[in-house]
């Protein structure tokens, strides 16, 4: 069965025979796993995802959740596969076992999440978010509030949220409003408003426990008077029932582009003066407990980008293998039989593009993913080091790269099917609605661009800069020695992209040193883009070398291996030229945005 | 008052400053005219658009026509705003005086309709329909054929709409199989389907004149097998009252991503074995007739396209000029007021990029529209041919770049306003929906390219390209003499631009002639992003030039004319460089797409 979702072999090989994921049972956590639990997880995740997310993922988006004053209505199907999720344990995949969970590698468990995404984005957001609000609790929480709370989150009884914009205060947190007043029981009493509260209220699960930053009164201005509080919809008893109603209530709901079937919320807190919140963590560090577990939150804004644009390729791809549509330049006769749309050389230009994006993405985001397990669980000291040098400075391309490349396959895949993908009728048109709000949530992509050269680049010296050259530079020195002239080839060409980013690195940090601040930063988005492709292609180059080397042993399915290197010679053919533009760009220091005054537009 | 349509001073330099419009009137078909006539036209275009038709935009989108199985429903607006469109006598502004038209210049039509365009895509749809329907009727039909129809057409008692697209032939429609049998009275039966009809079904009018291409039973195959008919919803009379109800009927609407509210409908004529349609001009000459007002409907399309981006470009910058959200890089004191988008260099990039793209295209479209009125009424026959080969080249970029680009400027409009741009309470989302049909309808941007490398680069031994560079030269030249320093530089980019194209096609030509047809088309959309930008840049420096002899005339209004120059400074700066980067990709003869087997991807 082909899987409307992911190539399931595409998984295979990008855990297995690119990443070593079956590497990780050596670690004394994963100790009681090997491929096969691996696997079951995955595959539990696949079948789930296709019987009960993918198949109400159109309803959902013409069905919107409503809201008549008092309640908000949801289609029954979101709380069917939510409950079934929760049932499978996956909501934990990656938390201890004495926490009830699975204790997975990161990497597996956001592959489980990527599939879930990639089926049915908006139903999955409810259980993302629940995962990531128990998550913050389980780090920072005490121990009352990790009993009284998780648990219920885990088995999907209760689910969690993320509130953090405010109307006044999207990308500008330090300057949010709400205010938290200490009480005389230890808890404080919340006011304010947040908007864009995603699950900020539904009528799927018994409780939701919202994660709140808010500001003390004392508290200083600006991000360090940031304080992280749990506010429930219904305080929690000792033994887990449900108290009274707090006072945070839905001022309605948003109706936004895609991602409809979640929830967007605006929700006040104490308008009747009587909100109860409690603190997690320190007061003022608010904001460090909420960015704690920021890389695995942009590891999963990049995974959704790419599963949105992984399905948009693939109905894509079924779509012009099926379609009868003219003929070939030369073919003049009216009565020759038309022929399939893939065999049109411009389809084709418009599927390796989609599967360069996608795929190439995919490998990023779960190379990601193998970092932030490599922090947390390797064995030496030293490459725990390494590979959080190396996530610090790919975290904001990971982000960032496959809102905009899968984005732009989504477009690709419209264009293949023409007419029908213009309509509702045919899901590629959902998916890019759906996928254009991930280059704006979670961080624009243009703060990823200012954190990654504004920031990332400078820290330590420059050390995760280098970390990042060094490892790309190995793989161009490996296929050099071992590749074919094909991949040799593209090893130049990652050796001068890696060279362009080095140059133009040291030429900005150069400018910025000299007092040029505005200018440094100016081009910021060209400077991820650089940075994002030259990554993209050594995730080719690495691509390549494992397809070749599965090449050499006459496997069965050596198309998929073929398919790899025609992907990696599209990137290198169509794409890593663009490195140099806008290397070239960044040098001459094009100032048009800092020298054109707001009057004269 | 700010217009969220269009900055009407652009509009008057476009026409009067950069293409000397007024110069029309001592061409003898515009005897009547003067500028005050046609800004009288343009004026009452806008202030209708801007009472009747913009105000309805929203609602139009998310109250979609209806179909309840006997009768379509649309929202009351879109008749009334058609009505009071019919009553200024603007849907014939370009017809001749003796048929009740206004006799304007079809630039100025053109900037009429861009207007309407602008306020409400899919209401106007209706009307320009129609209108492209009576000028077919007025160009190949019987005088019977125009005295029946064409004066109801143009005063709004009837619409009218394009038959083309069959559910199994969309861009092929040399495939077509609607079949039309002659019968004793001289008329045909028509039996068939087609799909994608706009307008095909409405509440609206009280007829609609359907022009169905379909083939006679003797016909060859192919598109000289191809004849046009009109088919009318409801038969009429001498009198021109309403005969009997034509066996031609609504089997479905189709949903769609955007341009909601224009009906989009699958027709079937013939159910009943008597649905009668009358010959259009020669039989077999279907499609000729379709493609003679060909140029004019791209350059519609184009001016869509344009003013979608357009109305994104206008509201996102009238949202960074009043929403505060963060503060500059080095400004790190959080008490500190926070400031305007607007002063954010990453937010004046992508207001630059949108207006460099939205005034770049709309300047290409209206030149294109002076090349049609050249074409038509320019008293030198000389001048005539010229107006032709430029227009036959430029005309698949004037469909296509706009399409692109003016998309990807809506999309940047999105980002500019966050959360708030994806959500449905801000117009730009709807503009970002609505505008991704044109890369689709009326040829995709894929065939586009293939006719403007496959054909127009080789009519009359390459003579239209060469007309092409040679005015770009030209502009050049003038301004290596005339210009400041800054468009001198933009003069030699703007040359080496020129040389990349006749090198590249050169290079390409040679390939093709050598029988490598498919590596010669294999890029052509690369081909066609190259010429579009440098024709791009080319509008950009004859503005550069405007703009800079306006401003030694030291105007009150200079911050219109250096925003001209600050847009060109951001196209030269960030856009021009791909000129090249598609020209080495061309001439390397990338051939991903080609060697790629479609079981690989």
């Amino acid at each position: 069965m082909t899987s409307p979702i992911v190539n399931r072999k595409d998984l295979d090989f990008l855990l297995y025979e690119l990443l070593d994921v079956e590497q990780f049972v050596q670690r004394e956590r994963f100790a009681e796993h090997n491929r096969e639990t691996f696997d079951a997880a995955i595959n539990t995740a696949h079948r789930l995802a296709l019987e009960h997310f993918h198949p109400h993922n159109r309803k959902g988006d013409s069905n919107e959740p409503t809201f008549d004053g008092e309640k908000v209505t949801t289609i029954p199907e979101v709380k069917q596969a939510l409950k079934l999720l929760a049932e499978t344990g996956l909501m934990a995949a990656g938390q201890d076992f004495e926490l009830g969970g699975m204790q997975l590698p990161v990497t597996i468990a956001q592959t489980c999440t990527a599939i879930f995404k990639g089926a049915n984005i908006s139903t999955f957001a409810y259980a993302g978010l629940t995962t990531a609000a128990a998550n913050l609790i389980l780090a920072h929480g005490s121990e009352d509030q990790k009993a009284r709370y998780v648990p219920h989150m885990l088995s999907g009884r209760f689910f969690g949220t993320m509130c953090l914009t405010e109307p006044h205060a999207g990308s500008s947190l330090g300057d949010l409003r709400t205010r938290a007043e200490p009480q005389a029981d230890g808890s404080y009493r919340l006011t304010g408003n947040k908007i864009f509260i995603s699950g900020g209220d539904q009528d799927i699960s018994e409780n939701i426990v919202h994660m709140v930053i808010a500001r003390m009164p004392d508290s200083p201005p600006g991000v360090k008077g940031i304080s992280l509080f749990i506010v429930p919809k219904y305080l929690v008893n000792d033994d887990g029932s449900l108290g009274k109603r707090n006072d945070v209530r839905l001022a309605g709901l948003i109706h936004k582009m895609g991602y409809r079937g979640t929830t967007s919320t605006m929700l006040n807190f104490g308008e009747q003066g009587d909100c109860t919140g409690y603190l997690v963590g320190e007061p003022g560090q608010g904001l460090a407990c909420m960015f704690h577990m920021m890389n695995e939150a942009r590891i999963g804004v990049g995974l959704g980008a790419v599963m949105l644009g992984y399905g948009g390729y693939l109905h894509s791809l079924e779509y012009a293998r099926n379609r009868r549509q003219g003929r070939a330049p030369g073919q003049k006769d009216p009565n020759s039989p038309q022929q399939l749309l893939v065999e049109h050389a411009d389809v084709r230009r418009m599927l390796l593009a989609q599967k360069s994006y996608v795929e190439g993405a995919l490998a990023l985001c779960l190379y990601g993913a193998t970092l932030v397990d490599d922090q947390k669980t390797h064995p030496d000291p030293a490459a725990r080091e390494e590979a959080d040098r190396l996530l610090a400075i790919l975290i904001p391309v990971i982000k960032a790269w496959p809102s905009d490349y899968c984005l732009a396959a989504n477009s690709l895949a419209v264009q293949i099917l023409g007419g029908y993908g213009y309509t509702r009728e045919y899901p590629v048109e959902q998916f890019l609605r759906d996928n254009r709000l991930n280059p704006i949530h979670e961080g624009t992509n243009g703060i990823q661009a200012m954190d990654l050269l504004g920031r990332k680049t400078r820290q330590q010296d420059g050390a995760a800069l280098k970390s990042l050259l060094t490892a790309m530079r190995a793989t161009a020195d490996q296929a050099a020695a071992a590749g074919s002239p094909e991949l040799g080839a593209q090893a130049v060409a990652l050796q001068s992209a890696a060279d362009a980013i080095a140059d133009t690195t040291a030429e900005l940090l150069e400018l910025a040193g000299a007092g040029g601040h505005d200018r440094f930063l100016a081009n910021a988005v060209h400077y991820l883009d650089m940075v994002g492709h030259t990554v993209i292609g050594w995730m080719w180059l690495r691509q390549g070398l494992a397809a070749e080397k599965a090449l050499q042993g006459q496997p069965h399915d050596a198309d998929f291996y073929h398919g790899k290197l025609a992907a990696g010679r599209y990137f290198f053919g169509y794409e890593m030229p663009k490195v140099h533009y806008h290397s070239e760009l960044l040098r001459r220091r094009e100032d048009a945005p800092l020298t054109t005054d707001p009057n004269w537009l």
